[in-house]
C-alpha cells in the first residue's frame, strides 16, 4: 500500500475542470476548498506551512512564500485562475503573472485599492462614494492640523498591513497623536488619518462580481466588533430601511465596477445619524476576497460567499443570493484568554446536544487568544433568539460553560 | 519550495479532532470529506486508485485494497472511527479490527444485513417489517416453486453485490426464471426471489443513528428510477399522508434500532395499495451509509446526511433535519450514451445562467454511460416547477441541449 502524495500520483484534479489556485493557507482558503469540492473542482493551495488550516486539507498544496514570484509563478501553472485569501501579495508579482498569462483575479489594479488604505480612500472620493474626512500623515504637523479640522475626533491608521484592530489607533490628544505618529514614522509605517466618525452601528455589503461583468449583492448585514474584531454578523442587518439597504448595495455594486474588482468584495460601512438626524452610510474598509461578515451565507444563502467568489474568479454565472431563513446570525468563536480543559471536539457535543440547528465550522487550528478559530451559524424566524442562541454556542465553544448559567 | 506529500509534511489533521476513516473512494466519501472540512476535521481516506472521486481532494489518502486486513488496518490506525461509502468491506476482516480495538460504524452485525439481501429480509420479517413475500432461490425447483406461490410475480436478486439495478431480473416465465437461475448458479452467485410488487412509486426513509442510541430521521422522499438508477429524489414525498410518513420513519428507526445500525441508514420503500385499496408499505433495499436519495439534504435541510453521517459514527449529538425550503428536488447527473462535445463546465456555466438557484454537485470523475457523475439539487415553493427545473439541469449537464427545446 502507498500514501498518496500530492505530487506523484495523486492526480488532484478532474480532467476539464477549472483549477484555481488560491494564495493564502487560512480558512478562507480552507472553506473554498470545500466549496470546490462540490463543485467537481478542487482548489491548488499555496500556503506558508503544512500544518496551516488550508493546507491540512487541501490535496494540492504548495509549500512557499507568497512573496516569492518563482514560488507564485509554480503555484500558478496550469491554472485557469489565481486567486487569494488574502491582500498581501506585492501588486509588483502580480503584474509579472499576467504579464506571463496568468488570469489574476481580482487583478492588482484593484487589489490596490485593498492593500492600501490612503489609496483605497482616495479613489472612492473620486467616485464620489461616501467616506469619512481623512488625511495622509507625513509628519506631527499633519496630525495636529487634521486634528484642528475634525475638531479632535482622530482615528490613526497604518495605510497597509492592518487586520482585525491591529494597525488601528484612537489618540485622545494632539499630542498623543502627534506622539504616536513620530513613533510609527520612526519605524517606516506610512500613515493616514480618518475622523471618527459617531457611529450607531457597522453594517457590511457584499457583491460578487465576474470579469465579465455580472455582479450580484447579498443582503446586507449589521456586524458587530468586539475589540476591532468581528464578533457577529446578523443577517439580514435588523430595522434596516430598505431604501438604505439598496443604498448600501448600489454602493458596494458602485465600487466593485469603479475599482474593476472580481470575486467577492466586503464592503465594511459605518451607520451614523447624518445631519438631518437621518441614518446615512460611510465606507470603513474594503475586502477583495471572501470575508468574516459573508460566513452567515454558507448556512443562510442559496449561494455561499465561497462558492460564489470561486464561480466569480473563474467568470461563471453568479448564484442565487436569497436566504433560507428569515434571519441567519454568524458568531465567532475567537480564542478565549484561557483554553479550557475540556476538548474542543466535547464542546461541540455539548453545543449540538442543546442547540441541533447550530451549524459550527472550525478552521483546525489550535488556541490562541483572541485568534478566530471558528465561527457559529444558525438560522430562525426572529432575531432576539436566533442572536441568543448563536452567542450561546460560540461562547460556550470559547469558554466550555453556558454564558446564561445553564448547567452542562 | 515543497511540493507537500501527506505521508511527510502534511499533517493533514488538527490535534484533537475526531479522525473518521472511510474505506471507499466514490463520492460519498468525497462528499464526506466537504462536511467533515467545516467541522474543522477531515477524513483518512482508503482508496483504491490515486484519481478515484474521493482521491482527488482528501489529502490524507491511502492507496489500498479494501478486502486485504492489512491495508484496512493501516488506514484505519489512530481514527477515531472507520466507517464506509460502501458495504463490500469482508465482515471477516471488520471482526479482526473489531477485536484490536477499531471503532466500526456501522459494525459487522449490522452491515450483513445492508451486505445479503437474503439475510435482510429473514431478519425485516424476523422484527415484523413490512417485506413482499420472499424466498431463497437454490435450484430451479425453488423458482418454479416461488413463481407459482406469487402467480408469477418474480423478481430474481442476487443475494450479494447488487446496485443501481445489477444484479435484479424480471423473468417473464417460469422457465424463463429456471433457465436464469440454472445460469447464475452455475456462476456460484447466490440467490433469493422476491414477489414483483405492483407499486406506485418508490419512497425512501432515511435515518442517522447513534452507538449511544439517538436517532433522527429526515422528512420522507419519493425516489424515481430509472432503468434501476435512482434519478431524482422529490422532498417531501409529494401527497403522502402525515399518517404513512410517520409510519415510514418509525419503521426506518425501527430497523436502525433492531438492527443495531449506526451512521446514516437508508431504507428504500415500495408504496403499494393494499388489500383494501389504501396506499401502505414495504421494505425494497437497505443501506448503511449515506445514499443518493439523501443528497437533497445537503442544500434542503439544516444538517446534510454527510454531515450527520459523520456526527453519527463518532456518537456525537445529531444535528436537525428540517427542511429550508417547502420542496427540495435532487436529479441525478447520469452520463448519456455519447458525451457532448461542450465541455462540462461550459454546461455549468449554461445552467448557471438559466437558473441561478441550481445548486450543482459533480464527483470529479469522467462520462461513462448510465455512470454518476454529479447531481443538481433545486429548492422552490411548489414541486411541478422545482422538479421542472432540476431535471431541465441535469439534463442540460448530460445531454448539452434544453430538454424544453430552449435555444442556448
Amino acid at each position: 500500500m502507498t500514501h498518496s502524495s500530492s505530487a506523484d500520483q495523486h492526480p488532484a484534479h478532474a480532467p476539464g475542470v477549472p483549477i484555481t489556485t488560491v494564495i493564502g493557507d487560512g480558512q478562507l482558503a480552507r472553506m473554498m476548498h470545500s466549496a470546490a469540492i462540490e463543485l467537481g473542482q478542487s482548489i491548488r493551495l499555496l500556503a506558508g506551512a503544512p500544518h496551516a488550516s488550508a493546507a491540512q486539507v487541501v490535496s494540492d498544496c504548495l509549500i512557499g512564500d507568497y512573496t516569492n514570484l518563482a514560488d507564485l509563478r509554480q503555484a500558478a501553472a496550469g491554472a485557469t485562475a489565481l486567486t487569494f485569501d488574502h491582500e498581501h501579495v506585492p501588486t509588483e508579482c502580480l503584474h509579472k503573472l499576467i504579464a506571463e498569462g496568468v488570469n489574476v483575479q481580482p487583478g492588482p489594479e484593484a487589489l490596490i485599492y485593498a492593500q492600501d488604505k490612503l489609496l483605497m480612500r482616495q479613489k472612492l472620493r473620486e467616485i464620489g462614494a461616501p467616506v469619512p474626512p481623512f488625511a495622509a500623515i507625513n509628519c506631527e504637523q499633519d496630525i495636529r492640523d487634521f486634528a484642528e479640522a475634525v475638531s479632535g475626533e482622530v482615528c490613526l491608521k497604518a495605510c497597509r498591513g492592518g487586520y482585525d484592530g491591529h494597525g488601528v489607533w484612537f489618540p485622545s490628544t494632539p499630542d498623543e497623536a502627534a506622539a504616536l505618529v513620530t513613533k510609527l514614522r520612526a519605524q517606516e509605517t506610512p500613515l493616514m488619518a480618518e475622523k471618527k466618525v459617531p457611529l450607531t452601528r457597522e453594517l457590511s455589503t457584499m457583491v460578487a462580481r465576474r470579469p465579465s461583468g455580472e455582479v450580484r449583492a447579498w443582503p446586507v448585514v449589521e456586524s458587530v466588533q468586539s475589540e476591532g474584531i468581528c464578533a457577529e454578523a446578523v443577517a439580514p442587518a435588523p430595522g434596516l430601511s430598505p431604501e438604505l439597504s439598496r443604498r448600501a448595495q448600489d454602493l458596494a455594486v458602485r465600487i466593485a465596477e469603479e475599482l474593476g474588482v472580481t470575486g467577492v468584495l466586503a464592503v465594511e460601512l459605518f451607520e451614523y445619524l447624518d445631519e438631518a438626524n437621518q441614518p446615512s452610510i460611510a465606507v470603513n474598509e474594503l475586502a477583495m476576497r471572501p470575508h468574516n461578515t459573508g460566513h452567515w451565507t454558507q448556512d443562510g444563502c442559496v449561494t455561499s460567499q465561497f462558492e460564489q467568489h470561486l464561480r466569480a474568479v473563474n467568470d461563471q454565472p453568479l448564484g442565487a443570493t436569497s436566504m433560507l431563513a428569515p434571519v441567519t446570525v454568524m458568531a465567532n468563536v475567537l480564542g478565549g484568554a484561557n483554553d479550557p480543559a475540556m476538548p474542543m471536539s466535547q464542546r461541540m457535543m455539548e453545543v449540538w446536544r442543546r442547540f441541533p440547528e447550530a451549524k459550527i465550522h472550525l478552521y483546525g487550528k489550535t488556541h490562541r487568544p483572541g485568534r478566530k478559530i471558528g465561527h457559529v451559524n444558525v438560522s430562525g424566524d426572529d432575531v432576539a433568539t436566533t442572536r441568543e442562541n448563536a452567542r450561546l454556542a460560540a461562547d460556550f465553544l470559547v469558554h466550555a460553560e453556558w454564558a446564561d448559567g445553564m448547567e452542562i
